[in-house]
C-alpha cells in the first residue's frame, strides 16, 4: 500500500483476488454494533427477518444473489459455469435444478457441486402451492435442503395452513409478488393485506420490476413492509405499465439507485436476488451486465 | 406515465426501448448554457477538448465506448455482435479492425457496417508512431477514416514532428499512458512534461489503472490536467503496482466512482473507452459486466 490510499476503493481487501464472497460493503464505516431496524422483535416478538443468512461479521452489506429462473433454459452445470464467470456466488434454488422430490443424498450432491464453484444456495423458490398437499411437499423441500427461506405463492385460502406450517418448520415464508399478470399477490400491499395477522415469519419477497408494472412504489413500500420483507427480486422494466416488458438491470426505468439507498436506509440484509426473464438468448449477457450494474450502484452510493 | 414518476429514472425517456445511443445522463439537469470549462480556449487560444464529438443536445453526459482492443482476439462481424448484445454503440477503431493501409472504399465499408449495427467509430488508436514515416502514415489514415481523435504513442524525439501534424491536420492527439510496463509514457505527468511547450490540440488518453499502477492518481490529474486530457481509458487493476493484474471493471481497486465524480465536475465530454486486456477467454463476459458497472455508477451518481 501507499500514499494514495484514499484513492482506492474501501473495499480493495475484500475485491483483491476476489476470493471472499461477492458480498459489497456499503459506503460508510462497518458498524456491528449499531441499531439495525430489522433485528428488532417482530409483531409476535419474534425476528422478522433471515439473520440466519447474514455472514459472520458481514453486517450491513447488500448481499447480491441471483434467483434460479434466471437460468431457466440452462442445466445446473452451465448455470454454474456462468455463475462463476461473473463471479456470483449465491442461488435462491428453483425445482428445475434441484426436484421438489430429491432425495437427502441428490441435494447433498447439489450442495457439494455449488460448493465446489463456491456458489451457495440462500433460499428456494419461488414455488406455487395450490393445495395442502403441495404445502406439505414444499415445506418438507426446505428441511431436506437445510435453507431457512422460501419463497413462495400459496393460494389466499391455504395462508392459514402456511401460518401452522411456518411455526413447525420455524422458517421464513416470503410470498413473491408478481404484478398486474397474475391475479395472486401483484404487490406488497396484497400480501401485507393477507398476512398481517399470520405469524411473522410470513411475509414478502418483492420484485422490484413488478410492483412498478402494477402502479406501485417500490421504495415506499420497503419504507412501510421493511419488517416483513425477507427477499427482495431486482428487476427492471421499460414501462410502468402490464404492458413494460423486464430487461437487464439499468437499461429500464426503475429507479434501482434509489431502492439500493433505501436498503441501505433500513440495514435491509436479506438478499437481493438478480431475476432476469426476457432474452432468453441472451441470457448470460443480461446477467454479466446486470451483475455489473448493481456492484456499479453499489459502490457508487 | 403515472402519479410516480419521482421513483421512475430521470432517463426514462432516454432509456425507454433503449432506441437512442447510450449517452447517460448526469444526474443534474442538463444545463446546456452553462460554464463549460473544456469550452475555454486552450494555452494557443484554441480549443482543448474534442467537442465535435459531442452530440448535438447531449451535453454534459458521460460517453461509454470502447477501446478496440478489447476485442483484438475477434474480427469485427464478432466484436459488432459482442457490442450489440451489451447496447455498446461507441467503438475507439483499432488497426487489426480496420488497418492503417485501408483505402477509401474500404473505410466506407467499415463505416456502413458499424452504422448497420449502431456502432460509431469515435476515434482511432492507440497507434505506436516510431519514425516520421509512421507518423505520416497514421495521420493519412486519420484524415480518411473522418475521425477527429488519433490516440498515439509516438516516440519522444518524434513529438516536435507530431506537433507539425497536428497543426496540419486540426485533430486531437491524445498520448496513451501505459504504467510502468513500458518507458514511453507511464502516466500523465509524463505526458504533459513531453508536450506542454507543443499545439494544446496535443494531450493525454489516460489509462486509469495503468495510472495506479505506476503510483499516480487518476483523480488528481484529471483535476490537474483536464485541460490536456481528451480520452479516458477506463480500466481496473487487482493492486497499486507493477505486479497489479489488470481485470473486469469494479472488481480490482480503483476507485472508479471517485473518478467519475471528477469527471463530472470538471465537465469532461470526450470519451470513456473501457478497455479490457486480461480474460481473454471471458472477453465477453467481462465487457458485459463491465459495461453494466460503469451504467451502474453513473447512474447511482
Amino acid at each position: 500500500m501507499n500514499q494514495r490510499r484514499y484513492f482506492l476503493k474501501k473495499s480493495a481487501m475484500l475485491a483483491a483476488g476476489s476470493l471472499l464472497a461477492p458480498t459489497i460493503p456499503v459506503a460508510g464505516k462497518a458498524s456491528p454494533g449499531k441499531h439495525n431496524p430489522l433485528s428488532d422483535a417482530g409483531l409476535n416478538g419474534q425476528p422478522v427477518n433471515v439473520h440466519s443468512l447474514t455472514q459472520s461479521g458481514q453486517d450491513n452489506l447488500i448481499k447480491i444473489s441471483f434467483a434460479g429462473y434466471t437460468f431457466r433454459n440452462y442445466d445446473l452445470d452451465a448455470t454454474l459455469e456462468m455463475m462463476g464467470k461473473i463471479d456470483a456466488r449465491y442461488l435462491c434454488i428453483k425445482d428445475f435444478h434441484l426436484p421438489l422430490t430429491a432425495t437427502q443424498e441428490e441435494i447433498a450432491a447439489f450442495h457439494a457441486k455449488l460448493a465446489a464453484k463456491n456458489v451457495t444456495g440462500c433460499g428456494v423458490g419461488p414455488i406455487y402451492m395450490r393445495s395442502e398437499a403441495e404445502i406439505d411437499r414444499a415445506f418438507e423441500y426446505i428441511r431436506r435442503v437445510g435453507v431457512k427461506l422460501l419463497v413462495g405463492v400459496p393460494n389466499y385460502e391455504l395462508l392459514p395452513y402456511v401460518d401452522k406450517k411456518v411455526k413447525e418448520y420455524d422458517v421464513h415464508y416470503a410470498i413473491h409478488t408478481h404484478g398486474p399478470d397474475v391475479p395472486l399477490y401483484p404487490d406488497s400491499d396484497d400480501v401485507i393485506r393477507h398476512v398481517k395477522d399470520l405469524d411473522p415469519r410470513i411475509g414478502i419477497c418483492m420484485d422490484i420490476a413488478h410492483t412498478v408494472r402494477c402502479g406501485s412504489d417500490p421504495v415506499r413500500d420497503l419504507k412501510k413492509y421493511w419488517k416483513r420483507i425477507f427477499d427482495i427480486h431486482l428487476t427492471d422494466t421499460y414501462e410502468a405499465s402490464k404492458q413494460g416488458q423486464l430487461c437487464t438491470l439499468g437499461r429500464g426505468i426503475v429507479d434501482i439507485p434509489a431502492f439500493v439507498r433505501t436498503l441501505r436506509k433500513i440495514e435491509y440484509n436479506g438478499f437481493c436476488n438478480i431475476e432476469l426473464t426476457a432474452n432468453k438468448e441472451n441470457c448470460f449477457a443480461s446477467a454479466a451486465e446486470s451483475i455489473g450494474y448493481i456492484k456499479g450502484v453499489v459502490d457508487a452510493l
